[in-house]
């Protein structure tokens, strides 16, 4: 057995998603050092395809780390989604466009996860030269309620490696192991449905997002460039993608889309269509000693509200502000608040994708009966939120994203 | 067999609860007949409490009828409520009001449902001599179908009777008969629990009312008059009243509503407490040829939003409308409209209701596991609702009532 190579920094972070990326380079500006350790080739992480709406306080964050030259070139803003509904059963669907802009004075941007990762990267290793490890495998974490922690792992190469640190970044997703350390209570619901999502190379019908309520289920309409339109499907959760043909994707995209003066392109699909399940989780506390939980390895949403990929930058915001003020101050209270300060924002984000959820949805396609009562709450909830200013800019200011550190 | 009176008048009302009443006095005052049929006696349904708590177009609309002259002198003006609860698990409750005046410019009038009853039968039988048949028995609807239909009765003395009219208004109750007449499609949802209602010789501690969230289940206070104070447990669906002691009672809501600064006032019951259903219904159309059902003949709510009363007064003020432009222009539109126009109110009302109710009580008392996820939903929705101007003004302007034709 050779020995393992010792290397030492002063923030071990745990994967090299929009979490662990965002935190090294908020350290990296207040003269932190950190290591990043990543499961995947640097060439998957950059294509991995997943969330694609930035909160504006998410783009102000990037701004100021000085990482959205790029997204401010080629994200595309939307000042507004829409929400397309039949006002009475079997009634024709129409739009509602929620203006962002006019209810808060702010709007989204519309940029893939993996282009944030890309933008990351590029400035962390090719401007800056700072470490990222790829490939890594056997990630174990030690010590976390010392203060000594570390964290060993087999590089690329096959050399066994322990990296000494005084924090320990757990942003390794779902499926790392750093949330079995913390060890925290999980509570979770899962919703009886998934989606199917394809992407197709069709020209957008319009910029904008749309959510349509449908009595077949709910469907979702978005862009993701002006030649490629991303596309999603309310299914029972157990469906299996490959057993829906192109030809009824397409045709139950058209029927669940379908409004006046709106025509839904039809194109190549650039991927199979895949089905993502719909669950809400959250571990509590985030936090175990000098090991702290980010992004999906502490929280999941349901897709609905976009909020995933925000929620893990504003978690590593707090953690990066409460790094800064141990070494600063030696103070530890930003450690001790992170977990409250973290899961209040949490909360809300749960709250926001199960209210978004739940008014879009069909919940009742496994009983005969169904649940018109349910359906009942839907519209005239749907009818409220486009026919009341307060409940808009409730929808608004979620959606847009409440200021880091006002929720 | 002797002979059936008959007579003749231009709208038949089964009915002397709100609905019933309000809608004689907007017709009298249009110079529209009408008689008014009740199963019960004047002195019951004078003494009948009910609700207890008037939206501000309620009270418009009481006002321009000119039966708001006690109303103004009496009735308890509130200019906000509030949510009681505590930000994190296990800690202390604390108050956060609602400040409907700040929020939306107006407020609620507490003012028991039987005052408002009271006033209405001075008006019409005491001041304008119109008539209200009590203890009617046998009533029965005919011919609805025709411009000719009918009402079927035996009057208190015992004598059968034939009422001709034009049009029948259906106010008589979700335990009614008009309903079964309409035969309209049913949707509801019954909700796992009752409340526990008790009056209370008290001093009120507070004037405005408290909806308190607590992990036992829910608690709302409320006061009725200086000396008397009205106040609800949430219980298990089938909780028998008598099986709670008077110590018991006041123990659990002392429990429930504690809260740094807040004294309960305890004192006699002044009736044996009650449980009640929690349930919401809507039957859908409201109407069948010149058969119209207002009120809770209608729909149910359940009482978390205090709005079962308001939503009858709104019912008939819509039909009061739709008979004067029947009578004026020989226009039955206000008709052909009356349902869907009521049901939107309506709707909006029983998702209010729904998401008041869904807030404040708990919901998993039956599984041993409970539902850690829901309750974590409420307390992000209870405190984004006190800190967000939008959810607070959301809250306000359903609690206060939106304006009659704007739903």
């Amino acid at each position: 057995m050779t020995a393992r190579q010792e290397s030492r920094t002063q923030v071990g972070i745990v994967g090299a998603g929009p979490a662990g990326l965002v935190l090294a380079t908020l350290l990296a500006r207040a003269g932190i050092d950190s290591v990043v350790l990543e499961a995947r080739s640097r060439a998957y992480v950059q294509a991995r395809v997943r969330a694609g709406v930035l909160e504006a306080p998410t783009v102000d964050l990037l701004r100021e780390a000085g990482v959205a030259g790029r997204l401010d070139r080629e994200g595309m803003p939307h000042t507004g989604i829409s929400l397309r509904f039949a006002e009475t059963p079997g009634g024709p669907a129409e739009d509602h466009r929620i203006d962002f802009a006019d209810l808060v004075g702010r709007g989204i941007t519309v940029y893939g996860q993996q282009e944030v990762v890309k933008d990351l990267l590029a400035d962390r290793i090719d401007d800056a030269g700072l470490p990222v490890e790829f490939e890594v495998s056997g990630v174990e974490i030690h010590d976390v309620t010392t203060d000594a922690p570390s964290i060993t792992y087999t590089a690329a190469d096959g050399t066994a490696h322990r990296l000494r640190c005084d924090v320990v970044a757990g942003c390794d997703g779902f499926h790392g192991t750093a949330r079995s350390v913390v060890a925290p209570e999980i509570v979770e619901r899962v919703y009886p449905f998934g989606w199917l999502g394809v992407l197709a190379q069709a020209a957008p019908t319009t910029d904008e997002l749309v959510y349509s309520h449908h009595d077949n289920g709910f469907a979702l309409y978005s862009m993701r460039s002006p030649e490629v339109t991303r596309l999603y499907l309310q299914v029972p959760p157990d469906t299996e993608a490959g057993s829906w043909s192109e030809a009824r994707i397409w045709d139950e995209l058209q029927t669940r889309l379908a409004c006046d003066g709106f025509t839904l392109n039809e194109g190549e699909l650039l991927e199979k269509p895949s089905v993502t399940g719909m669950r809400s989780m959250v571990a509590s506390p985030m936090r175990h000693g000098r090991l702290f939980l980010a992004g999906d390895a502490a929280h999941i949403v349901p897709p609905t509200g976009a909020k995933g990929m925000n929620l893990a930058i504003a978690d590593v915001r707090v953690l990066a502000e409460a790094v800064e003020r141990f070494y600063r101050d030696g103070d530890e209270r930003g450690f001790d608040d992170y977990s409250a300060t973290c899961l209040r924002r949490v909360w809300r984000a749960e709250h926001f994708s199960w209210f978004m959820t739940s008014m879009l949805h069909r919940f009742d396609s496994s009983t005969e009966a169904g649940d018109p009562f349910g359906v009942g709450l839907q519209r005239s909830q749907l009818r409220y939120t486009v026919t009341s200013r307060a409940a808009a800019t409730s929808l608004a200011e979620n959606y847009v994203g409440l200021p880091h550190g006002a929720v």
